[in-house]
């Protein structure tokens, strides 16, 4: 294993040594397909879709938000899956310890960094978890429905292999409902549109 | 493949046809690869990654910057490539007609998206190529920092490649110097390393 103690300023560092861990991300993979079906899609590349939703659709937000803060979730948001892993968004299974796994994982992976900067980087995670505030909220709104649009475009893939129903999807969305009414709506025709075509039962 | 004409928002609709069509970004594959070497990183992840150090890595900025604008950048400033391709840093001749292929890829696709966002992306990505304002430099800092740990972390791969030598590299990284000294620090001393592990040509 290289390492940068070559460097002496120690708190770069650590910033490195943390850059170089998160690249695991791009290995921790879920259970959405790329939407040309070639393979599964992994967390780096989701959380950076997730962003550009955030950049694209914030107009359609409900409450007044800081959209660079959003952003800042989005990147940061699943950084504990890499020791904690994904959860698959309809396994109740995998929900009931999820909490626990991801704050180990959060302990061990942002105390790589400087204290000040893995406190931040906890914050964001946790406001994300917590929703509670607007810029929380519409994560959400931006998390869920990236996935959406994949299981759309791919026949109801996710869908298929979780033996999914409409009700539960919009369910699974309903934090959109509030935070996001003009995509709620659009969420509705979507989940319409997908059962119409037999790519997701009623 | 499916659309989006049974949405009466035609505005959501161009928004959601653009986010469909950038799913691209995570086919578009890099000379660099990741630090566990299993393959080619991808443009998705890279950008993500890259708005992870423009987080972490603000502090050594010599200029004041708004971190969100370098992050904004971040995730939008390889968009190009999902028709322009990746040009390869080392490769003078695709350097040739990449602002050329560049330009024609710019106005295909951010034309998905309804004007004033096409715009603002567009003026994101020129922003970034132009390198003139403090946050366009510091998100030059990061998009060529990034790959040179990635190169140190695999030994030397995409230098050897490419037939790179140090003095390649330390032209490469110029731009970090002035906008980020304590990072061109620590560049010079990753490229003697390198040099001295026999991962780079002197």
């Amino acid at each position: 294993m290289n390492s940068f103690d070559f460097l002496d300023n120690d708190r770069l560092k650590k910033q490195i040594e943390f850059l170089v861990e998160i690249d695991k991300m791009k290995n921790v993979f879920r259970r959405t397909v790329l939407i040309d079906k070639s393979r599964r899609e992994n967390d780096a590349e989701h959380s950076w879709h997730f962003a550009m939703l955030a950049l694209i659709l914030n107009e359609y937000c409900s409450e007044e938000i800081d959209v660079s803060r959003v952003i800042k979730i989005a990147i940061c948001h699943d950084l504990v899956e890499i020791y904690a892993g994904d959860t698959f968004a309809y396994d109740a299974e995998g929900h009931k310890d999820k909490e626990e796994r991801e704050k180990k994982a959060a302990e061990k992976l942002f105390s790589i960094l400087p204290e000040d900067e893995g406190e931040e980087i906890k914050e964001l995670w946790l406001e994300f978890e917590n929703k509670e505030t607007p810029e929380a909220r519409f994560a959400n709104v931006c998390d869920r429905f990236q996935p959406l649009v994949h299981n759309f475009m791919t026949d109801g893939h996710t869908w298929k292999e979780g033996d999914v129903h409409a009700p539960q999807v919009l369910e699974r969305m309903s934090v959109i409902k509030e935070s996001a009414p003009e995509i709620w709506n659009a969420v509705t025709k979507i989940v319409s549109e997908s059962v119409k075509r037999g790519i997701l039962k009623p």
